[in-house]
């Protein structure tokens, strides 16, 4: 929830700007402030708030002590492609995919670490994009596509590559890239490419972000040539910037590393070792005491069911609301939970209903600042939702939603 | 010192790609491996070993313990310009600039924190390339330049701006953005803005990063536009990936915080809670119990001490070897010492004497790893030499040269 006094207007409607109520400035927990009606509360950005309530459980298990002579040197492993990943978290991220069976990590694959998986996204385009063509390959994807992309794919004006909009509409006869989010941000469908010109060749980015056991049923071990995950959103530890590429060709692999040695001369060296660490609690879970557990001891199995009861609500208000369209998502057997579940997305995307026109102003008049469907390439009736943030916002969300729906009732 | 065996052609000319002998995978200290002489000695690549024995020594004062959860969202100071810096860093940076007085960090000036100053260096640009303009804009440095400018400027063939080359030369009636390195890397001296086209639109990057007591004299506090310093070079702890700019345009470090945004969505909080407790443990030392302190329990008087010990070893080999020249750098009154002194720059920057042509190749046949002038945009020469390396590795490189001496007398 939001310090923005209702007198002030929000000049901030772009993701990342508003703290959530977590002054979280030096890692210590400090107390909620409690949304008072007056606030704006902020569901726009995905500040993944929801799991901390887990790792507070867990926080000393998970500790790391770094020492003053620890951690210098640049370099990590010269051994590997990407020479500025450490070790640990190579064995860790293969052991983690292991356990949820989500992609495969066999020896033909190459792990690339970066600062968040935002950076490998770049550095991906990078290495897909031709070094001798006059021309900037198209970088495509299927609306409603993730807001940032145009602007990740625009913001240098690279000769290299250049955004090419909606993938189901593309149909010229020139190379393309094209960037498969599943489950999809913001939609949360799964996807497969869907780029289809006849003759042009295509090269496939799966950004795999949202690919864990608490928001999708995992169906099946993917094995793409270039896929994307980010620490961020398997475990909420968004503050330590780490994602990982598992790519299939080693050019490929050593043309990212590349990049991100022109980028930022690797990833910082306390994001992975602590990040190893929070996976090895993690795995060791699951996999040495796993099945004798209290369900709510396994981070899996605990952020499931966080989402699946904000989902449950969630549905419930809005049913009664008769302002907005859910989608409905199909069951599916989960191959690590070995049960046949919904799906559980990060984001709620609703589409208003009647009359209204806007749904991200219909929400900012409730005080609720959310990102408009213009964002994702498709219709201003759409907006994103978070479900990620703090129990406190998610539950003043509904009152909110509960309220205005009263309100209207009032009137009729 | 490296694995590379003498049979094996050392494939790996650029930075970053040899190990000294550390595996540092873990953070923890291994035994260094002794060179053997037929091993190579990497001194191509700036990785700061030689500051591990201090930090070795203060290891427990600046132990960072981080628990589960910690740090975990990507808001940091909604209230800042650069959202994702912690208040704890921002304040550990300015305390630092005060303390050894080398740039002015008043109110009126923004700090943006990045992965790195490379990354910052990019922001730079972005933020100071007209957004309005069809042509790119043309960034120049007066050789001999950092040999990865030219490189991270051009990887993405950006239209926002393009390598202009040596600044000396730039005689274009076209906006441009100089990179003023200072003391400079490759050669160690200190340095002005030299582009000098006389209708033409200036603006400067200052690149600081070796502007601390150890390498050079402090003369003054600087007060540019844009400077750039990275904790790297300041303490050695190049794998935290940590800069910041200091930056009097408020606009300008909007647009920085933008393009970190984009680029990888803030920077590793471990990384900027660990920095700012290393400059805390720096600063107390000199504050609180400074003068009553055995010199070498202060960090920038050992440092200063070990590389004027290295400085001094390398100046006696080479003056008694006859094999190159290296340059003399004026001394002045540091402000920071209250003593006047010489510089003792990060690198050598060497150029053979006589016949022979090309000083890279010429100490690769020694075994010797070195950068030559090439990549700094001048002749082959000249080549850079690191003197950051763990003591084992620069005594051993002094041996070599020694040898070599020794060898050519005895042929004489």
């Amino acid at each position: 929830m939001v310090v923005l006094k209702a007198a002030s207007p929000p000049t901030v409607p772009s993701v990342n700007k508003i703290n959530n109520g977590y002054p979280c400035s030096n890692g210590t927990i400090k107390p909620l402030i409690t949304p008072s009606p007056s606030s704006f509360i902020n569901l726009d950005q995905g500040d993944p708030e929801v799991f901390r309530s887990y790792w507070r459980k867990k926080s000393e298990e998970c500790t790391v002590v770094i020492n003053g002579e620890d951690l210098m040197s640049y370099l990590s492993d010269t051994s590997n492609v990407c020479w500025f990943m450490l070790p640990e978290l190579r064995e860790a991220i293969q052991r983690l995919h292991r356990v949820v069976g989500n992609a495969s990590v066999g020896m033909d694959k190459h792990i690339v670490v970066g600062t968040g998986s935002t950076q490998l996204f770049q550095a991906a385009l990078f290495a897909l994009s031709p070094s001798d063509s006059p021309n900037p390959i198209n970088v495509v994807a299927a609306s409603p596509y993730y807001s940032e992309y145009q602007d990740e794919v625009e913001i240098l004006r690279s000769g290299l590559y250049r955004w090419g909009g909606d993938a189901r509409e593309y149909d010229k006869n020139e190379a393309y890239i094209e960037v498969v989010t599943a489950p999809n941000n913001p939609c949360g469908s799964m996807r497969r490419g869907v780029a289809n010109s006849s003759e042009a060749e295509g090269k496939v980015i799966h950004d795999f972000a949202y690919y864990w056991p608490q928001y999708t049923p995992i169906t099946q071990q993917y094995d793409h040539d270039l896929m994307l995950f980010t620490f961020s959103k398997c475990t909420g530890h968004a503050g330590s910037r780490i994602g990982w590429a598992i790519v299939k060709d080693i050019e490929v692999a050593k043309k990212m590393t590349r990049f991100i040695q022109m980028n930022s001369i690797g990833v910082s060296k306390e994001s992975q070792i602590r990040v190893a660490k929070i996976i090895g609690v993690i795995c060791d879970s699951y996999q040495e005491i796993g099945s004798s557990l209290d369900p709510d001891e396994l981070f899996f199995e605990y952020s499931r069911r966080k989402l699946r009861e904000r989902w449950e609500k969630l549905r419930a208000v809005v049913d009664k609301s008769n302002l907005f369209y859910l989608a409905k998502y199909p069951k599916a057997y989960c191959t690590f939970t070995n049960h046949t579940s919904e799906s559980y997305p990060a984001f709620a995307w609703m589409k208003c209903k009647g009359s209204i026109e806007d749904c991200e102003s219909y929400l900012r008049n409730l005080k609720v600042l959310v990102r408009g469907g213009k964002r994702f390439g498709v219709d201003q009736k759409y907006a994103r939702i978070s479900l990620l943030s703090s129990d406190d916002v998610f539950n003043e969300f509904l009152t909110r939603i509960s309220n205005a729906t009263r309100n209207i009732g009032n009137r009729s």
